[in-house]
């Protein structure tokens, strides 16, 4: 498939464009400044081996079929889409979001919605309470600054109430914050234990001078055990009971914009969120229903692999759904043991979180051979901060995989591979350097 | 003790000073850029939550204590230090540590390489074998441009020498390539499996045209078991075995420089090796030996606090040896169930990779009272991304601990922690926030 940028929106990506990658950054093979403009004309090749390793890449018409995946999903649920930008914090990447179609933004910190905002977005889902004094005042401020910006929080308790009656008064906040209560559940994370809980709890927010409460919230995606059967049931209660809360406070203390947002949605499980949205009875007001999962845009080749393959199952789809665009190449830096080489890839590199980075393929680079796909068995099997050991079973990759030779990882859990890489690289089906994604952790 | 800067040595900083910390910045209370230069002016308290959080701080009277105790160490034994500077990837650290009388700066990548000279470090010990033509060519490239830059590079294979002839060659490098032979162990990482393989790699750089010996590596610190008195005694094994071949070396096949280097020395097992370097017979030129450890700046609450207290036995010391610098805050962001808080700070901001981060002390923002510890069996028992499970024990720490309380977590390596935080806010002993940590990872 030939190259296509990314889609483009309204993001102001200019302070990206115009600082000059630096010598020793990871993955680029710069010795002198270089602008991010200019690397395309560089024709780098990942599989020529122009670069240092490892290097993370995104391939560039994976993230396009994922886009439009994603969108085609919405629309036939009739969902919007906030994307979990804390997935890849990269503004670029945003904006292909936004210019795709996503309603907003999801992100998890104030930090991150400030470096958001700096680049132009416009509507954010903040999904957390925010307690902090010095974060309550920061947003406060963006919302002073900016009469425009959109921002939604969460909140959770009567305390977290208290903390945004006090900011919005101590900051003379005229428009005041927008919240969303959101539910939990027993032995989950954040959120209020049960219906009666969010109920009083939006009888307070009703109550409380410069809070203004625009819907209800949660989070199925905890939900994933090793029995997808009653992980699938729990999410189905779930879902029950953020409705019936949403009814609950809808008949009740009310809401106060002129929709009311209901959302939830991980990666792992939105097609029952989806389902679940769309046959949810009226309300007083119309409903905005939104999704927000993080990780389809680049996918992986473990966890979210996993899960989106069953996903399609319940589905009945006849295609195969979200494929993953990110992959971390490295290079054979010793071949010490006949079972083992050291690839130049640590924990600094890739995910190690959920299960180890899965080794996928093998390429000589020079060679006119294509990419050779790694004979199972082969693992990686420890990392240290820089090194990664992967063991090799019998056969003949004992012999063949030599020093030099690159190695592609597929990885489990993009959140903690993008956090790792200040910038990766965009590449063309044939692996050439077409552009740099920038993150901002 | 009053804040006093940390030692100030040649490195060109001003590239980090002059340029504006941004709005979004991880830590950073900003509505507007900053430059580091106003950060103590702001008067920013950690303990009157004054920042966002989680933020990770390094506490300056501690670094002092750490730079102090390792130099005396090192004269003490009359060894050099190279500490590795990927754990902290801080051009500030590095100069603290050179200006504190380290000889020059281990790092593990040549991306490393390059951004530590683009600050100035002048002597780097490169502790891998860099097989990446892109690499190669960066390394020659630098060593070109800078005559007086001088780097040692790791081998351990004869392809390794092979690639470094040939990348010698092809971009006329007329001072060639400086190497260590690098000394494994079976069932280890990367270098030679044997003495015998070590001897024989030796004369294949001898006759490798621009390719020059300069001494022998090892690294014990994966040492680390569960038996402490076996690892003892392979790290003893071990150091012996790297003095045989230094020594068959010499007699043999020979050294370049006017110097031979030996250097092993992780953060773990520092003394045995010092006391081992001290012990080596002489050999026909001078040897200089070098200590490599990258953790002994900050230390840590947890893997080598523990590695540290039994070295601190081993040799009957009196003190206490190193302390931890290095404390991530972060705030009760929801007590959703009786024996749970949920703390704003999660896998993109603390070590997660040897054991979870290790709850020492909590505050509440604007209380008069001191900070107090936390009770034993409070455990961090899970991480999010953006989230820690704080578990309590039973006791009056349920009743006590609210929405908006201060936690802090000492880590587990601090190599996993630095990398998640562009800037670390260097604090006073009462918690003032007096400069900016860069980090450029």
């Amino acid at each position: 498939m030939p190259y296509t940028p990314l889609p483009r929106g309204s993001l102001q990506l200019a302070a990206l464009q115009e600082a000059p990658l630096l010598p020793g950054s990871k993955g680029l093979p710069l010795h002198a400044p270089l602008l991010p403009s200019q690397v395309a004309a560089q024709q780098w090749n990942i599989l020529r081996g122009d670069t240092p390793f490892p290097v993370a890449v995104l391939k560039s018409s994976v993230l396009h079929h994922n886009l439009r995946w994603m969108d085609a999903f919405c629309r036939h649920y009739g969902v919007q889409l906030a994307p979990h930008g804390k997935t890849t914090m990269s503004p670029q990447l945003f904006d292909a979001q936004l210019a795709q179609g996503a309603w907003g933004m999801t992100l998890a910190t104030l930090p991150q919605v400030q470096t958001a905002h700096r680049f132009g977005v416009r509507r954010v889902l903040l999904a957390n309470q925010l307690v902090a004094p010095a974060e309550l005042q920061l947003a406060a401020h963006l919302l002073q600054a900016d009469p425009d910006f959109e921002l939604l929080l969460l909140v959770d308790s009567v305390a977290g109430v208290e903390r945004l009656q006090h900011a919005a008064q101590s900051t003379g906040l005229q428009r005041g914050f927008s919240v969303l209560i959101e539910l939990g559940f027993s032995g989950g994370r954040t959120g209020c234990r049960s219906a009666a809980d969010a109920l009083a709890l939006a009888h307070s927010v009703a109550a409380a001078p410069g809070v203004h409460l625009a819907g209800v919230e949660g989070y199925e995606g905890l939900l994933v055990s090793a029995n997808r059967e009653q992980d699938l049931a729990a999410v189905q209660h779930f879902l029950s009971e953020l409705a019936s809360v949403l009814q609950q406070i809808d008949q009740g203390p009310g809401f106060a914009g002129e929709q009311v947002i209901i959302s939830a949605g991980g990666s792992a499980y939105f097609d029952r969120v989806a389902e679940g949205f769309a046959s949810l009875p009226a309300l007083s007001r119309p409903l905005l229903p939104i999704l927000r999962s993080g990780c389809y845009l680049t996918h992986d080749h473990g966890f979210y692999h996993g899960l989106i393959r069953e996903m399609q199952q319940r589905l009945g789809a006849s295609d195969t759904g979200l494929q993953p665009a990110l992959e971390v190449w490295s290079m054979v830096q010793s071949r010490p043991e006949a079972d083992l080489a050291i690839l130049t890839m640590g924990k600094r590199d890739a995910s190690y979180d959920i299960e180890l980075p899965l080794p996928q393929q093998w390429h000589r680079p020079g060679s006119s051979d294509p990419v050779q796909a790694l004979p199972a068995g082969c693992k990686v099997e420890k990392m240290n901060d820089q090194h990664a050991y992967l063991r090799l079973p019998e056969g003949a990759i004992r012999q063949d995989l030599h020093v030099g030779d690159l190695v592609m990882c597929g990885i489990s859990h993009p959140c903690t591979t993008f956090d790792k890489w200040p910038h990766l690289l965009l590449v063309d089906d044939g692996y050439q350097v077409q552009d740099i994604i920038h993150t901002c952790f």
